[in-house]
């Protein structure tokens, strides 16, 4: 608290990222980053482009990235939007987007960092319960009412809608603004940006911190109508002009262009997400069924907070959410099979078997 | 215009860089860039760091640069606040920190950026005329009022105010923040820093794009009170958790190491902006008196857009403001000894002589 704050600062919470401890040993499962490295394309582009060319201001547009994410999703570079990672990018979307007259509607339960974009925009929001599958039930969204946003898959719970049903929601709400964060898509989703085409009332977001292990790069798109786009604009140059770096830039158009890479890694993900989740139900837990990089998954007879906390005595970490509903869950990161081997190894120890 | 815009979002007025054409031969004087490139020593630790840690997210807290620019100035860590480029520093502060029940004052001639972040974050602001030398007179502030921003040395003027008169405004308004935006500092000023000990209302902003020849890595930093800091981490931990990717963190790091990279360029700056304003003089240019990697100046023969026009068919890019009592100057950047002769020669041609 202080004399020299703003007035609203005072009312902020902020978003409180997993932890990022610098310890070699680790079995570090709490935030989501991918197990394998970004392509050795992407490694011999930053390399070249370390050189004198960083003196200048990068491109404020990112034209080339635009393009290649416009090539890749066939939409034009003008529905493309970029940002300094996919949390910039929801930071303008909350500002340019979704700060109407009535109130946005999200999932209770879904990314944390969105209630605080709120409190930041002075922006009132319905948290609308997931279902008792922990399943986003679009049909609660479509009442007259404000904007709406959503993860697909959702986070932290995994759970992917089906296409069909964020259609059925668009045909109902032509007159607001959908917003649909696909940061996890790549883990065996199908994006929604193909129904941008017909939906100017859609936005896709995504990153290229998960499927692209590009997360230490920063860099996050969205994809959507150019009207939207151009909101989007506006608010990104009143704010930074030039939020992404030459090398950031550079090294997200390399890892478009190695898909071989992109698609190996993300199959190597799926299939440990595979077996974990048989080996944690082996040992008694719940899982909930997930098409991204991570795992909710709880024990009938251990509490999620002991649990997490005893993992990390043994050096492996998970991330433990104190929010109702999810407080006896650890959502568990999908790591390397010698992660995974870990993890399950000191759950054995933990759990007495 | 769109019904799917946040209803502010139609009154932004976004702030317009200068461009950045991609042309190998083009005198490029328009950006303010230095015309040195980094140190090899900051090009060896990027390449280095293009390697498999990119896939993890990089610290939130930069704490490795946090530290250097600490020890560098005297104070500690936790005085320190980084952003990606001092754009995005300066675009926190003016949500944390300027948005006040009073209008915030800044010259009527600045950073034109500043007026574009009060209208994103609606902040009232009252514009103090710049004297007739183009002066920031800072005894025009201190009446009763709301917060300050200035620049120092002023944008794009070149300017330069003494410590001891911004030390005598903070003496006369203890319970207004001051904000100091030192981006051209380097460049033969004396930093502000040192008064953040004593004046707990000085945050003083810099960045790495000029005088640390890393305009396209996107850095910038602020120093403060404790208390000014924490409410700008507040605001961005509401915004993004993760602005500064891990190769834009060791970049930093790494130029900070290169003390004599850093004073041998900007020495080199500085004696071609002496030549260059001379030089101008001599072709009967008034010459603003500047301490930045820039000059401001008009010809009392030449309307400035017609020339700024001239130069650009002649491959040299200068900055030109269609702005109220700076329309008859040009902005011209230090370049290189070759491409100041290049614009000498162009200007020659032009004038006819």
């Amino acid at each position: 608290m202080s004399q020299f704050w703003s007035p609203i600062v005072h009312d902020l919470t902020p978003y409180v990222p997993g932890e990022q401890p610098r310890i070699a040993d680790l079995v570090k499962l709490n935030t989501n980053e991918n197990p394998y490295g970004p392509s050795p394309n992407v490694l011999g582009v930053l390399k070249d482009r370390a050189n004198d060319a960083l003196r200048l201001y990068p491109d404020p547009h990112g034209t080339a990235l635009a393009n290649v994410i416009a090539k890749r999703h066939g939409v034009t570079t003008a529905n493309v939007f970029l940002g300094n990672g996919s949390d910039e990018v929801l930071a303008h979307v909350f500002m340019a987007l979704l700060r109407q007259n009535k109130p946005l509607r999200m999932p209770d339960i879904t990314y944390s960092f969105y209630p605080a974009y709120c409190k930041l925009y002075g922006i009132a929001y319905e948290a609308i319960p997931v279902n008792a599958h922990f399943e986003v039930a679009l049909d609660d969204y479509a009442a007259e009412g404000g904007p709406i946003i959503f993860a697909n898959p959702n986070a932290p719970t995994g759970n992917l809608l089906p296409l069909s049903a964020i259609e059925k929601l668009l045909k109902r709400v032509p007159n607001r603004v959908v917003v649909v964060d696909e940061a996890y898509i790549d883990f065996g989703g199908k994006t929604a940006i193909p129904l941008t085409h017909q939906y100017p009332n859609l936005l896709v977001v995504q990153t290229f911190s998960k499927a692209r292990s590009l997360a230490g790069l920063r860099v996050g798109f969205a994809v959507g109508d150019v009207a939207l786009i151009d909101g989007l604009e506006r608010v990104k140059n009143s704010f930074n002009s030039y939020p992404l770096g030459a090398l950031a830039q550079a090294g997200a158009v390399a890892s478009f262009e190695d898909d071989n890479w992109f698609r190996t890694t993300r199959e190597k993900v799926m299939n440990s997400r595979h077996d974990l989740t048989l080996a944690l139900e082996k040992r008694g837990f719940e899982v909930l069924p997930s098409h991204a990089n991570f795992i909710l998954a709880r024990h009938p007879g251990h509490d999620g907070a002991a649990l997490a906390q005893a993992l990390r005595d043994r050096a492996v970490l998970v991330r433990h959410f104190k929010l109702p509903r999810i407080d006896q869950f650890l959502r568990i990161s999908i790591g390397t099979e010698a992660q995974c081997e870990a993890l399950l190894k000191a759950l054995d120890a933990i759990l007495g078997k």
